[in-house]
């Protein structure tokens, strides 16, 4: 192993480099306008795959981006590890709030990188991360130090779904074989606790609109005899969550998991900081569920969040208009046993159960997702673990995360092995968000992790 | 008056084409990328007067869109009658709602309108109502039949609140020194029940953000243990009006004028058929304040419209993301004796008491107006309603409608003269809306109309 580190020294600046170019491609998977980028982003992923020596490098069309697939065989008797990535982004708006364009990436420190991060859109989610895998296989491959085979994964759709991956998999079992899945897309706990994601919540993701009036009207002349849309969708919206931070969808708790007091005292053994928390996201006062945790409430609590929401003259100045619609786009995190069809259904009947008699109302499915967990006493949550041990040099904890990567699950019903979700994000990377960044020493303590997962795993 | 009328017949089809020119223009005041065409639209305005003999005609800047201006003094010792009007429209928004672009004027028959209407942006409002009288006056003048002296003021503003027409009126008493002022720019009942308009509602608009995180945030990362402004925003909104249609402001209706059980009998003279309010809208239901009716919601109560909501993302496909921010603009309809600085401070106050600890809250006021109500005892309205009984041939009502024109009651105040609301549009006209249109029939009656009051005002 000390051969690998070197090599990781030896070629930091170049590795930075190389991870930069990438970003550079603005691989909008979400935007139509952006094809060409992502198809672009496609083909530079393969090649840095055939540059590093994997045996077979192709990139497979789908009916919406491609995905890439490597294959490297050393001995078809030794144990295969699958990796997952992805090489489409975010949309990166609301572009004014962009330190720098995000798809012209430079390195600047911040509170929480002081040796540095590098900024720009899908630096940690997940070009950053994907690409650790592809570095350390150079390493690996460099120091003629592979332990067992590799198959590389890396989509271009995760961003909107992973619309066609799932089609993908069950046409090709025999291809995507393999005895590990691991994936690089979550985040640790902090620097000071390092941690391996043990679950993921699932997701339901709905668009909503309401009907007033056949057609926008001056709130003048109609103001105080017709429904407002947007007035009738603010209540309903309104009325999806108590009081109590409990959402209020008949039935929605059904068939949550609920966890024992020893899990729940288990989860809760990360020190959680709530004024860190808040300072973190610049954020006046938690709120969430009654009883439960702030770790709990992201981990292992269904939630219901409003991702946007429309209707109206938004434009500058004012305009005196009672809109004919209003829309909103809702999401839903999803525990262990809820499942998409069941959420996605019962909220489609109770918002329109809530609907008032006046208006018409629409829900249109987005995608959706299942929850995941890992059980922390698995050969795979272990290697993880003890991988990441060695690199990081401190004890590393399990940590159920509330973000979703929908395809866990769908990997282990289709490929029957296990998911290994070793991420080495931070919170504060603003994935998602205005001046995502990855830091630097996360770049390469991830590099460095991979390697010791391979030893680890086939031992 | 019988050469007048042949003049109009015999000119109706100039008469039709030099408002199209007209709305041809695209005198947008709320947004900046369209001020040329305003200061364009100013000039062509001032053509016209002159083209139709008024003996001084001026474009006078302002600090924002100019205002035209012009004087015609066939007698000092006469009355003198001031046309007020306004050249600039409203934002064309939602463009792909408008069966042909918003510019581009075309006639064509409507139900209401078998003999066909102008469709286009500023149609009705106000452009085809304050040509009405450029049309008139030309008709009265090439027949030696003018019985007074007449002012035009056509502002370039009225869409975004005449931000600089008080001034303007303050530092120009002498110059627009008048006995009564003239307005167009509302409409009529309905061509079975003409109507001159006796009251309008005021406006106070106010635009409020409410932030949570300092950041966006993912919202798998972090929902359920933040508060999502869009929820907030939108339970906020919702608790500003009651489940029977009343605003929940404090103090809100403090100085509402009550109307006698005789004057409530009085306006709902006028026969009102919500099947046909309910058509004309493809509404489903009505909705407003307990214990009115439609005519006197519209008319007579105050309300709360949210005109406009934003928030997260809004684009195609899904983003998970908890925004930082959601945004409103939110209007509310004033009746006497209300005033805009007494609402405008009564919501600040209400709206920051009732938003959570969680997040914070900004009140941004737009502009405002007075309400103004003539009463139907006067000369000013008797006239405008024998002058319209005159052109229509039928009963010719009193009627109080929503909307608002908030220099009315400035320039009551100003210029000790009174404003007469004699407007000929329909409410089916979509003004402010998409497929704005105005009668041809409505158009001419119009013209017609105007020389019968110049008459019977100066009897």
């Amino acid at each position: 192993m000390s051969n690998i580190k070197q090599y990781i020294t030896d070629n930091k600046e170049r590795f930075i480099e190389e991870l930069l170019e990438i970003i550079r491609i603005p691989s909008i998977s979400a935007d139509p306008a952006y094809k060409k980028d992502v198809a672009n982003c496609a083909e530079v992923v393969a090649e840095s795959l055939r540059k590093v020596g994997v045996q077979e490098v192709e990139i497979l069309p789908t009916e919406g981006h491609p995905i890439v697939f490597g294959t490297h065989i050393i001995d078809p008797n030794l144990p295969t590890i699958l990796i997952y990535g992805h090489y489409d982004v975010q949309p990166p708006d609301p572009l004014n709030l962009w330190l720098k364009p995000p798809f012209e990436p430079y390195i600047a420190p911040t509170e929480v990188h002081p040796e540095g991060a590098i900024f720009g859109r899908g630096s940690a989610d997940d070009k950053g991360q994907f690409f650790m895998h592809v570095k350390a296989f150079e390493a690996m491959k460099a120091n003629n130090s592979l332990t067992c085979n590799v198959k590389f994964l890396i989509e271009g759709e995760e961003e909107v779904g992973s619309a066609h991956l799932e089609d993908f998999v069950k046409n090709n079992h025999d291809k995507l074989k393999n005895d590990v899945i691991l994936i690089s897309d979550t985040h640790i706990y902090s620097k000071e606790q390092p941690s391996v994601t043990t679950g993921l919540r699932g997701l339901s993701y709905v668009e909503v609109s309401v009907t007033g009036p056949g057609r926008d009207l001056h709130s003048g002349l109609y103001g105080g005899a017709v429904p407002n849309p947007i007035h009738v969708l603010s209540k309903m919206i309104a009325s999806l969550i108590d009081d109590e931070g409990h959402i209020t969808i008949d039935g929605f708790y059904d068939n949550v998991e609920e966890l024992s007091p020893e899990e729940r005292s288990l989860m809760n053994e990360l020190k959680d900081d709530p004024e860190n928390f808040k300072n973190s996201i610049s954020l006046r006062e938690v709120q969430g569920e009654k009883g439960y945790t702030t770790l709990e409430r992201i981990g292992i609590r269904p939630t219901l969040d409003c991702n946007g929401i429309w209707g109206g003259y938004i434009g500058e100045g004012a305009k005196t208009v009672i809109p004919s619609q209003a829309f909103a786009k809702i999401s839903m995190r999803l525990v262990p046993n809820q499942t998409v069809e069941e959420i996605t259904e019962k909220f489609t009947q109770y918002f329109k159960k809530i609907a008032p008699n006046t208006v018409h109302v629409q829900v249109k499915p987005h995608h959706g997702g299942l929850p995941y967990v890992l059980k922390s006493d698995t050969k795979e949550f272990l290697a993880a673990q003890r991988a990441m041990e060695k690199a990081f040099g401190k004890k590393v904890y399990p940590y159920r995360s509330g973000g979703s990567i929908p395809i866990t699950s769908m990997f282990e019903k289709e490929l029957s092995s296990k998911c290994v979700l070793m991420g080495f994000g931070m919170d504060t990377d603003a994935i998602h968000s205005p001046n995502e960044h990855f830091g630097i020493s996360n770049y390469f303590l991830g590099i460095e992790s991979i390697p010791y997962f391979f030893e680890e795993y086939c031992k």
